[in-house]
């Protein structure tokens, strides 16, 4: 059987069988592959997600999990956070899955009520760079991007800056989830929510609310069948998936909650991953690429140790 | 329901929605829509699918189609027909989804005999930038490339190219196919075929010899159940799908084809199209890219006309 190595995707399974790939395929990189440099991580490398910022989105087929970025989108997220706890979003439906694009979720007939949560918020498209460096961490990238001036990693989700308006926004890669709107930019405000389930589309930064991304069960989402209307909704009511249950980890019992941890995007080891995805040395890969897209760096989750 | 437009995916049935949208609501918008570029497409701006080059791949849900490229890989084309026609894929199966990255599908026990096609054949990644360049057209994109110097479209295909060695290839977007091989450049030869089905794995380009995409039916891979295994492969034999047939067009009746056409990427119909995309002139874009990435281009598909 003809395979190929490597995976940006959700990567615990592979951990186990890349380092024995390395252990009986001895090499000698010019640097560490990227299962080296988990291998050789410190716990200090990684940082648990916290439950305040993790959300819980379980469907029929498993959970979905969810951490939110209050540093990008804090009324967002306090407003996902109050909906999932009234219970707004619970028996709701996934309404639209588009082939390349998007996964959505909302109130398909726009009856359900709402308590305390807020229908719409003002846009929280993007933020200010703050003027020390330690509030906000930036992880930038060497290689470029098509569509911002700077690309990089804070706190673990992929995002951008522009030096000259001093502004910092998150992106639109795979597996980021942002609050879908109307026409007008605060028409939005985290009761739709919609993750993307395919190549990057860059062109909705800056044009919505992202505030979090999947840190595990995007298959879950990304193999939904898709949806045979326009945009991807889907046709017959009883083709959409329902969401049984979203909550907040931190009031789900310790004992019931799904404890994860995530390569911090602040260190050296980081940086260390980031080169082993511009230059692959594992033995698969001919032709050296020796760039990297945002989009195309693993962001590493496993079970908290 | 909050909802936005635009997609990168296959968009047959979003034309009429746009349409109306633009009939009802009036804009004046500083270039055409994408929607607006199509109603005003000529014919000479589509291309019929030859049916030589064109592979039916039907599975238990329904047809994918694959425009083949001979263009650049001239030798794993032809093989791809001669296992197509002599009937070497039938039965076999999808063995590997990996989620954000490939399906494929192959002879997952090694046992399925080989008649006149080839196991292996030298690699096709790249060609020679021909003298002429009406030879092989290419429309380079105004917005650079994090991996390579020039991206644009030859013949319907996403491509790249470099000046300095004057050569070209075909770059890993969503829904290209490619030859699955083992380590050795010389070691694939399209038996078993890959598609992508996440994030452009860019880093797999000059890696693999990439053949054609699935210009209709994506939708029946992308949405396969992710395989446990490491790399997407099925632990379970019974959940892999079959490949019912596997058919060169022009080797089915007539009646029974699938006529399609594509946009011609070498037009300046195609040059409005990609103007759209830069900068959507759609109300609900708030923020204009002013860019877009080789992979967020649509290359429009429809029924024959």
């Amino acid at each position: 059987v003809n395979t190929f190595v490597g995976s940006t995707g959700f990567i615990l399974a592979l951990y186990a069988a890349q380092a024995a790939a390395q252990t009986t395929q001895p090499q000698q990189p010019s640097h560490p592959s990227m299962a080296e440099v988990i291998a050789a991580s410190k716990p200090g490398d990684w940082r648990p997600l916290e439950d305040e910022n993790t959300l819980y989105v379980d469907l029929p087929a498993g959970r979905v999990i969810i951490e939110l970025a209050p540093a990008f989108a804090p009324r967002h997220v306090e407003n996902v956070r109050t909906l999932a706890r009234e219970g707004y979003y619970d028996g709701l439906f996934i309404t639209r899955s588009q082939d390349n694009y998007v996964a959505q979720w909302g109130d398909p007939d726009g009856k359900r009520e709402m308590k305390k949560g807020s229908r719409t918020l003002p846009a929280e498209f993007e933020r200010d760079v703050p003027a020390s460096p330690g509030e906000l961490p930036f992880t930038k990238l060497p290689d470029g991007d098509v569509y911002a001036k700077e690309v990089g990693f804070s706190r673990g989700m992929p995002a951008a800056r522009d030096p000259g308006t001093n502004k910092a926004w998150l992106v639109h890669c795979y597996a980021m989830v942002g609050a879908g709107r109307d026409n007008t930019a605060d028409s939005g405000g985290g009761a739709e929510l919609y993750v993307v389930t395919g190549h990057a589309p860059r062109h909705l930064d800056r044009n919505v609310t992202l505030l979090g991304r999947v840190v595990k069960g995007m298959e879950l989402l990304s193999s939904l069948p898709r949806g045979p209307q326009p945009m991807g909704f889907y046709d017959n009511p009883a083709d959409r998936t329902p969401l049984v249950r979203v909550q907040v980890a931190s009031d789900v019992p310790a004992a019931q909650r799904t404890s994860l941890e995530v390569l911090r995007t602040d260190t050296p080891t980081f940086a260390a991953l980031v080169e082993s995805r511009r230059n692959r040395p594992e033995a698969w890969f001919l032709h050296k690429a020796d760039r990297v897209e945002i989009c195309n760096v693993p962001l590493p989750v496993r079970p908290r140790r």
